[in-house]
């Protein structure tokens, strides 16, 4: 016991002597091309200026798509192609409409359809509106829900530090909502918003239909209109919403992968993808949802490049093409790698926003898990004070399930993700420089030391 | 050696097991408290929209004083009193105005008078502009200074992690700028703004004045229209600057700190000092600088009122007068403690603004340091990973320097800090509800462990 305690240590201070020192002068050096010469902040900002929000299947999507590899080019990718897969093909329509009504006055509420959702008839559906708290409330009630809009009030839980918490409980109304009402009868719904932001703006995001049941309209309502409904409500027994969704889903079509690649030097099969996801919802410009995830994984490549660090292995940039409606760039990815049977030796995801570094999370062997902590001194001085057991993403999934391929999740803060998650407010200038940049630079140092000494 | 380490470890496990869990318990109930009902958002809207830049001396600062003795009875202190000093009395004066020319052709500059600094004359200056990368380059040209004005380009650097190592590094310019130019005879300064903001805000803050030359104007241009000058000077051989300021230093006047307590239970002799300054510059509304401060250490007390926590040692809220120029809040505070030989068992100091939390720094004992960091696993669920050795404030400095009394001061996350540091955008719309709680939250946790196990 006492030998392999020594053991253990002698490997520690092996790794902790002259090694950490020239990786720390390394990842010094990646920090400081970051953040002097930084391009993830101009790319972003092409991205959400001159394409802006971006659905799967949209004229943005095309345009997202020829930013990517222009992008990737310019970072200095060795190649760059695209993968073609098809994705589904939602669209918002019109602009939504939406009011209750007491005793003949009408009061506007801030609505936004969920994405996969259908529109109400063209002239929209009036209804008396129904507030739940949850979904017991609404098994208690049951027998009240026929003819009626029902309206989820569940509250996005504050008390969560980790926000992705709270998102996690509460967002389960916004997924099945609609059709658990449908279930009763009810002709439409009302969402919460999934936020706690101090301002009105509703947020969207995907549901799914249960073929079970009436495909009913489905919207997300802003915090200050939704506690302004609730307040009508429970002082007026008699409260009517007005809903005009104008939504449909379109048969799919064709979208792409974005990939760029550094070939590596000595194992050039064993890949390491890295990535975020191309699409985002369209009330935005889809900045931190997930424009950040992009442009780190290519400022991840480009910074390599620009130092002049040759990988050993390949690092493989992959921007997704479907993430927030389908997941289809993701699943096409690892069915594509599968029927190549490409070795997929690590996989790195961006998807929870541009903000301050925090921590990564790791899904891997326990052995392999060790190894890498022991680096966590090294990237302390950048932000990320942690690397923890747990973590991924939904892109990278496909990859983990089909091959067991390590995973990683970046962590960012996230305190202010879901104030302007899939809603008007993640644009561009809501995404701060250096906050950005910091994100890259850790991702970078992962990727240098797993290229390095391997798992 | 061995028993050494075997004591030390019993005395580390002895705090680890019942009391870590009490603790723990406590401290989510203090999170709890201020992420559903907390009060700093509010009171620091109030502040921000119905008081905004409250430089010493002016009229905001005894409404912002009535603010602070308002807010603190709101949140449950036991007494709360103002405690009088002579603060110093500058004001802006009417709208700065300056541009460039070359060939006739006038280039519009933002600029902000620094603070202390005296107007132009009412004219304004017109010289010839020399712009210096340094004081080596000032002092290695010093026989082409006079008659000139001469602009400070010194860079905020990127490459610090930690950005007020960046604020250390540049503000150099700003405090002693003028009079180093003054020497030589030069007729006016501008400095570069110490910000990496991509927006194009002038950044004030204090100067002062070498008795022995000139006091010549001084200034603070925004990051855009500095490159913009520095463009102009490195392509043209003659480019003046019209530099016209219209500040002035009144003679000082009455101010105060505000001061709410909690009186001990057990030991009410011994005094904990938590605070803030309540005064800020003039452009912007003070929020993060230093509304934030404020707010948080009035919420630490009204969180422990709220939960019925009654501290064993008195919690003392300051919200110092005058620290952006002058420290006159904090030194009286100091003199009147040891005027009226008060014991001072603690201080901390929150004025890094309201983002989201990452450390505590101490300075005190190694002892005491090494007691206080057996907590830090208390704090991680909560955003601060780091209890480390050095810190305090400039506020509660008097204090430390007076009688030794150990201190921390809050160190939330610095990448936004310098963005909107003494400038316009320094506004209630950039703080994020939840990372100004989570100061709050830290705070009151430190608060509570260091009332009950005391150091």
């Amino acid at each position: 016991m006492i030998r392999k305690m020594f053991a253990g240590l002698l490997l520690l201070s092996a790794f902790s002597a002259a090694a950490q020192k020239e990786d720390s002068l390394m990842i010094r050096k990646i920090a400081d091309e970051i953040l002097t010469n930084g391009k993830a902040y101009e790319y972003l900002k092409v991205l959400c200026k001159t394409v802006g929000g971006r659905v799967a299947g949209s004229p943005q999507m095309a345009k997202a798509e020829a930013w990517g590899v222009k992008s990737l080019q310019d970072a200095g990718a060795d190649k760059v192609w695209l993968q073609e897969c098809m994705v589904p093909h939602w669209v918002r329509g019109a602009k939504e409409q939406a009011w209750f009504t007491i005793a003949g006055k009408n009061t506007p509420i801030d609505i936004l359809a969920l994405g996969n959702s259908m529109g109400s008839s063209p002239k929209g559906v009036t209804a008396q509106v129904m507030l739940v708290n949850s979904f017991e409330e609404l098994e208690q009630r049951k027998n009240e829900v026929k003819g009626k809009i029902v309206f989820y009030n569940y509250r996005f839980n504050d008390k969560f530090v980790r926000t992705f918490q709270a998102y996690g409980d509460a967002s389960r109304y916004r997924g099945g909502g609609a059709s658990r009402a449908a279930k009763y009868g009810a002709v439409g719904v009302l969402v919460r918003s999934m936020s706690h932001a101090a301002d009105n703006n509703p947020h969207t995001g995907a549901m799914n239909y249960d073929s079970a049941y009436a495909k009913i309209p489905a919207a997300a309502v802003g915090l200050k209109d939704a506690d302004k409904l609730a307040a009508a409500i429970s002082s007026n027994k008699n409260v009517s919403v007005f809903l005009k969704t104008n939504a449909q889903m379109l048969p799919d079509v064709k979208g792409h992968n974005v990939i760029g690649e550094l070939v590596g030097t000595e194992f050039p099969e064993q890949i390491i993808t890295i990535g975020g996801h191309l699409d985002s919802w369209d009330p935005g410009e889809g900045a931190h949802d997930d424009g950040a995830g992009c442009v780190h994984s290519i400022e991840v490549l480009r910074v390599l490049k620009a130092i002049g660090y040759r990988p050993k292995r390949t690092i493989r940039i992959v921007l997704f093409a479907n993430e927030e409606n389908g997941l289809r760039g993701g699943t096409k990815y690892a069915e594509e790698a599968k029927a190549k049977n490409e070795n997929h030796y690590f996989a790195l995801e961006s998807d929870a926003g541009g903000f301050t570094p925090r921590s990564f999370g790791f899904s891997m062997k326990p052995d392999q898990l060790a190894k890498v902590q022991q680096w966590t001194d090294l990237f302390k001085p950048y932000g990320v004070t942690e690397l923890t057991a747990g973590g991924g993403g939904a892109d990278i999934g496909p990859l983990g399930r089909t091959f067991g391929t390590p995973m990683s999740g970046y962590v960012p803060d996230s305190q202010r993700y879901f104030d302007i998650h899939h809603a008007r407010s993640d644009v561009f200038e809501n995404v701060n420089k250096r906050e950005l940049e910091l994100g890259a630079v850790n991702m970078a140092a992962l990727i240098y030391l797993i290229d390095k000494y391997g798992l």
